[in-house]
């Protein structure tokens, strides 16, 4: 047997490993009694264990070594010259980390859940303060691991969006902050009527339209489940086994949008290249590219003319009290621009804020620019600054995500990445396809969905994002062609 | 640190990836959208190698030696003790099974799943064919991996119901089988009108009644789940993660029995020793004593009269079609003794006889004594021979469970070795609590389950099954209780 099979057959568990901890994970938010948690931490923090330590094993590394030489003469584009690419900067990385620290990370966020949740329902930092102070602290020593960095951040950042350096993603957001602060107050349109969007919205009907959204857009019932859960999110343990989650309010519709969102992350998990589904390059390349893909079906799709012109009439069959409420009044109110507090329910204008001030507020919690107890003033202040807003309390301020309960500091400035590149990708299937919105405005979506499969989701994670992002639409990140898209679809005001 | 200490962190995490394994297969069978089974067949197989690995490895051997020696000394009931004992029988045998055998025997049981539900709902042995004759074939292999064997069978059976030989069931089952054959014949009562029993049972409804039945029982909502699933069984992750699943049947009201046999399962699971929860000596005993736990719950306690004197109200209140029969008909009715050709509806009477062919027939597989394309042959005569039925399809025979699809040969007889030892516990139960049937008559069952946690459940698996039954009971294996139980049971007839 080849070195090069044999690396595989070495990587082949580890990914197994990696699909489990998400299969476990998943059922935690999505199935498990709340008692359990204790059980689950150790569970979780056993497979990160056991992964980390067959994965910086010294045969890893001597298997690596020999791949390498066997397949130096290969095209650099082959899938076994990008394996051998991805995994030696995966295992540089990874043989830098203790395992047991790597456990203790995987345990903490386990155990952090709970109180995350508990604390955010009660509204009290205070409770939340010590797991988070466990939190950045286990980042600190993570951080601690590598020698020459540029900055800390870096390091965390690298863990979400690979080859990607805070310097890049400063130069990106600052640009966007520059011009969304005055588009936001050019373009909020406060007195747009949305009241018809609160009201009655009984749970069974929002999960039976969404789940015909989803089959809309298309996909094989037999690899789908949609759950509810608190914080929506997807996962799935392979191609043919795709998780989505959502979030029903009876009070407002939103679970809809949610789930246009979690469609399009799992259209990518259900996309993925199916020969490499064992291998590091059978991934998704980054949080980034899949942020790209929600993004694309819940805003480009899901908040467009075209598709409304379509789904309306169901949804009005689905919600009789919208039987009055015309097309353009309910586009209208869906798109409405209007600072708020709370990220996820964040139009699209207003959005990259809420990214933006986390990023900044991350960098100052690792840097030490914050002290832990001071987060919710310094959180208060930003969302004054760049929404116009005051913060009632921490539910509806620093409390409000459950990334930092989870470790996953780094993870918030891939969501404005991947919304910029969205647009980039956007523009490039609509080129490519020609007629996009007359098939939207149809119902029809096999073509979108494979042009991505085709010029995305099949690359798996063989390129860094930028690198996969240039290979789609001939560019690298740009936040051009997403203002230029905010300013034309908010500026002329929004028509059916 | 100890050995000892050094040997219990050893264990952890393969105790860890025993309850990892147990949550992907419960989300098998409850949650996977099915095309999962492709990648879960790959995650079970991985987990059982790297288990495999870790706990056969020369380093467990050397921590077992020396623990050994650091505790010769300790009170052989002990924990510690204990453990060294368990884990010295587990490695024995396991160091003799390769590990990629083991492997072999996950993955195969993971991908004949599908083929099995299909096979069964097509009525189809020969799609099913190939799928046993593999499993069979592994299971040989597994055997050869033994020396100095009794019977062939032994090691199959040991893997269900440890330091148990097929002599030994077989002298007990061969008891039973001279009583229960003409027992059947003087019991049965087929003109019992039960009529009622099929109808309008609306999952919804039986949903609702199963919770409050294990509400009940008594139970922490915080650690218990209940599902659907095709085949009822109980799984989980730990005493605080607890899972039962159970089958609607609108046109029958049996979800609630399954509900009850699976709760049995269920109180085991939490009531272990937590201080040993991941230790091998933490885990339950055998699946025969498993078993005596569902069906006291299901039997003993679900269909006594006492029970339904209380419970049957709730029953009436919910399926208003059993307003009109009266307590001492439905009690008659769900106590019906008629041979009938599925194991899981079986009465009490005519149960044994359905373990009994399957115990025999796996004796034949396993020595080659029936063809395995002559299984269902085979089956049929023995189902005549025994229950005096005429098998009309494969679906209703030799295909009926999921056992033998997923390598299970050797576990039925735990079924009827449970059943039989559940009477023992529950007359020990009644003799030591002094008013269980004036409880149970009162909806009270906190004095139960204590019982059970103190004399069995905290046992754990520190001893053997016929030890453990004997600290509980005060005597090993005794079919004779279980007869006079029948006996006095019905041939009174059953009155409330």
């Amino acid at each position: 047997m080849s070195s090069l099979q044999a690396l595989k057959d070495r990587l082949a568990p580890i990914v197994d490993l990696g699909k489990t901890s998400r299969i476990l994970s998943w059922d935690q938010q999505a199935m498990m009694p709340p008692a359990g948690s204790g059980h689950r931490a150790e569970q979780m923090g056993t497979l990160q264990l056991l992964s980390h330590r067959l994965f910086t094993s010294e045969e890893t590394g001597r298997l690596l070594e020999e791949a390498a030489r066997e397949t130096e003469s290969l095209d650099p584009d082959s899938d076994d010259a990008a394996l051998i690419r991805v995994v030696r900067r995966d295992y540089d990385k990874a043989v830098r980390v203790p395992a047991e620290l790597r456990a203790e990370m995987a345990r903490a966020a386990a155990e952090a859940r709970p109180v995350w949740v508990k604390a955010k329902a009660d509204s009290d930092f205070q409770s939340f303060l010590p797991v988070l102070e466990r939190q950045v602290d286990l980042r600190l020593r993570y951080i601690g691991c590598f020698d020459d960095v540029e900055e800390p951040y870096d390091i965390l950042l690298d863990d979400f969006e690979p080859e990607t350096s805070t310097a890049e993603v400063r130069e990106i957001f600052d640009e966007l902050k520059t011009r969304l602060i005055p588009l936001i107050a050019e373009l909020r349109n406060d007195d747009v009527d949305d009241s018809f969007l609160r009201g009655d919205f009984p749970h069974a009907e929002q999960e039976a339209l969404d789940k015909s959204v989803i089959e809309l857009f298309g996909m094989r019932p037999d690899t789908w489940r949609l759950d509810p859960t608190v914080h929506p999110f997807a996962s799935g343990a392979g191609v043919d086994d795709i998780r989505i989650t959502t979030n029903y309010d009876p009070t407002t519709m939103k679970s809809l949008f949610s789930t246009m969102h979690e469609y399009g992350h799992g259209l990518y998990g259900h996309q993925l290249p199916r020969e490499l589904a064992r291998l590091p390059t059978g991934q998704p390349c980054s949080l980034g590219i899949h942020e790209s893909q929600s993004r694309l079906w819940e805003n480009l799709v899901g908040r467009s003319v075209p598709f409304w012109r379509f789904f309306y009439p169901r949804v009005q069959e689905t919600f009789p009290q919208l039987g009055m409420v015309e097309l353009d009044d309910f586009v209208a109110a869906i798109n409405k621009v209007q600072p708020s507090l709370i990220r996820i329910k964040a139009d699209e204008v207003t959005y990259g804020m809420h990214v933006i001030l986390r990023f900044e507020l991350e960098q100052d919690m690792v840097n030490g620019r914050v002290a832990l107890p001071d987060l919710p003033e310094a959180w208060n202040a930003k969302v004054n600054e760049y929404l116009g807003l005051d913060v009632p309390d921490d539910a509806n301020g620093v409390l409000q995500d459950t990334h930092w309960a989870a470790g996953s500091i780094g993870y918030f400035s891939t969501y404005l990445l991947g919304t910029v590149m969205s647009v980039q990708i956007w523009e490039r299937a609509s080129e490519d396809i020609g007629n996009l919105e007359e098939q939207i405005e149809r119902g029809e979506f096999a073509a979108l969905r494979e042009w991505l499969g085709d010029h995305v989701h099949k690359l798996g994670r063989k390129y860094s994002p930028q690198e996969t992002l240039r290979r789609a639409t001939g560019s690298t990140i740009d936040a051009k062609p997403y203002l230029a898209y905010l300013e034309s679809k908010y500026r002329a005001g929004i028509m059916a």
